[in-house]
């Protein structure tokens, strides 16, 4: 854990380096990638067989390969009933949320009687790539799959490594409208629904958390298909002034921490006295959590502790751009307006990212590793795209003519200017 | 030149394997590339200087590498007036019809009482790769950079290999509110624009077309920055009844041929013998037109002429996805209304696709090789990115706890679900 403050002389320097420290993808992992890649391209299901059985130590064929809808009524029937239900109350507030990012279609005559517009439409089948083993979460499926459904995307595929399908994971692909479960898992699955591969059928995009492999297929496949965002370790900043209560900052900053050893928590405060007994509370609480080993290297290595002016702190975010920054302070809204950089904003003492995680109804797909600069967390519009329309009446023809003809000319394409001037009589 | 005609046995499984023939990057481009960028990222401007001495055979150094504020005017200066104008004409066009695509910020209390919603915000920086050479389009500049300011960008870094800039280029750029050219080009330019070198400081978005080179360095750096859909050759699918004169339909389509020999240009029309009209016509054109070499490879190698019903249209359309389709019938909705997958589509006789490309207002910036089965052209959308905003009041929080708390101890997180039992006083 790192301790920085504002008022120390270097502090910009120091905490702008560790805000752009950086872990990327190591060129082996993008060698063996594209070897897996290429085999499935070239050997279909017969190189997803071979590389179950040499990777997850599975024999599948081209029957058990599928999950099937006898497995999957089974699994959600198996569901513990309060997981169940939370997954129905989760859905449906995810559903309500992204409901309300449908964009309208648009259709106008300017006033130079061109009539112009634009209209959305679905995509029509999605792929969805769902960890294993203990990172196989129903909020994953809940998080990808809602959206796409809501969108009108009429195939939603979901893939995920060979293994135990937990209950919760099947009843949230159930609730959410997954119309296939394939089990294959890592950079072959993703080559999978990219180009299909035996009974799988390519999709247009593909969105889900994976590790590095899964990350570096998925940049390897975009263009062929679309892709989500290249999800990195998770963050959290929490912003806390001193009225706070230290073990609820405590347990939020754990709460990101326990993900992966790699996911880091800042705590920005004011209140010096405030930050320690923060972090006295953090060790106290990592000894009583089961996934304490991984929170413990995520607090040590990648935490910060930051003591600087609650005025300051929008831009110091800025300079994070985290995927998550709570406000806990008497008027959030203040300090929180004042942020450009971030992937959601929890505002209140009452608002800890974990609500967010599951069931406040926003996406928890958010951009990591300070992509909240250019990027926005999944939503609707990953799920549709938007055509253009043109359409001239000779007036309007009349009116654009003259200055196609005049920059066709002035690029040297002379049949972009022949396709407009020929229509003038030229 | 390719014929196919839908009654014809076999004429799905052809026309399929015909629309899916792909142009991918070689491996060897993506070797270069990821030498390229290492050295940028090592040795900084000294990398562009010597690469530029390398591959661009130019001696520059810290200051020449920037084309200076004196430059950029005079150049402006020596634009003819007529394109001068166009240009103006063309960039209030594309502001008007971006300005409409402003998304609203949403703020809204659903039934539980949490208070939801997300807000817009602009990107701060965005490159902007414009070609050289004679492919250096004042309206690539104006498309990419238009929509930039239009969002709020503050920072528009264009970035274009060394040589002579064209007047029209130029112009271009100052009407668009560009704020600083640099003289580098292909990986190299992609890498400087990513990660800062010597005094290009880094932005967030790269955008903008170029070679297989710059294709492929903006798929290795996506992630640190974003980037725009990675563009290929340009399409044009025009359907035409036999109402139509053959002499326009085929300007048409060599309006996309001319661009490049590796362009698609395709026919579809209902009537056989208007088809032979239309090929001859394309034949006498190529002999008249400056880009007849390109313009004939390209309808030699991927052009086509599909004879099909109209009613059938909509559907191998979608098979496409083309960048831009053409309806030139009496009723263009009713078949345009039926399409799914197009970057853009013109309706009716007075719309040829290139006003689309200079001054309808709509952006030319549009997927490709079926791209636009996912995704959409380049937008207002493309230089914004959303936070989602979260909010609870105590009943709010208790409505949403439990079922958190349900979730994360089954997803085995137990200090997610610390986060809210301890706010119920767990």
């Amino acid at each position: 854990m790192r301790r920085f403050k504002f008022i120390d002389p270097g502090f910009e320097a120091a905490f702008t380096a560790f805000v752009e420290e950086r872990r990327e993808t190591p060129e082996e992992v993008d060698a063996v990638v594209r070897e897996v890649i290429a085999s499935v391209r070239a050997e279909g299901l017969e190189a997803l067989l071979r590389l179950a059985r040499q990777f997850d130590k599975v024999e599948l064929d081209a029957d058990s390969i599928r999950v099937s809808a006898e497995e999957i009524e089974a699994g959600a029937e198996a569901c513990h009933v309060e997981v169940r239900e939370a997954i129905a109350f989760a859905a449906a507030r995810i559903r309500a949320y992204h409901e309300r990012q449908r964009p309208a279609d648009q259709r106008f005559t300017d006033a130079a009687g061109v009539e112009l517009g634009w209209r959305w439409t679905p995509l029509e089948a999605v792929g969805i790539y769902v960890p294993g083993g203990r990172a196989a979460y129903p909020s994953t499926v809940l998080m990808n799959a809602v959206p796409a459904a809501v969108a009108g995307v009429s195939r939603i595929a979901m893939v995920t490594p060979p293994g135990r399908l937990q209950p919760a994971v099947l009843a949230a692909a159930k609730e959410a409208g997954v119309s296939e479960i394939w089990r294959v898992g890592g950079a072959q699955a993703v080559a999978a629904l990219a180009y299909g591969a035996g009974p799988i059928r390519p999709v247009d995009k593909i969105v889900g958390p994976g590790n590095a492999f899964v990350t570096a297929a998925k940049r390897r496949v975009y263009g062929a298909v679309g892709i989500d965002a290249l999800a990195g370790p998770s963050e959290i900043v929490v912003v806390a002034d001193g009225a706070n209560r230290p073990e609820w900052i405590a347990a939020d900053l754990l709460s990101q921490a326990e993900h992966d050893p790699a996911a880091q928590s800042i705590l920005i405060t004011d209140d010096e006295a405030f930050a320690g007994q923060v972090e006295a509370e953090v060790q106290a609480q990592l000894s009583s959590l089961s996934t304490g080993e991984a929170a413990a290297a995520s607090w040590r290595d990648h935490g910060a502790v930051v003591i600087a002016p609650l005025d300051e702190v929008p831009r110091l975010v800025d300079l994070i751009a985290p995927e998550h920054v709570e406000f806990a302070v008497a008027e959030p809204e203040q300090l929180a307006d004042r942020v450009r950089h971030a992937g959601a904003i929890f505002l209140g003492r009452l608002a800890p990212e974990a609500i967010g995680d599951y069931v406040a109804g926003s996406n928890h797909v958010l951009p990591t590793s300070r992509a909240a600069r250019f990027s926005s967390g999944l939503s609707l519009y990953d799920f549709i795209k938007r055509t253009s329309l043109v359409k001239c009446d000779e007036a309007a023809f009349a009116a654009l003519a003259p200055a196609t003809v005049a920059l066709a000319e002035a690029e040297g394409l002379p049949a972009h200017a022949r396709s407009a001037a020929i229509r003038m009589g030229q």
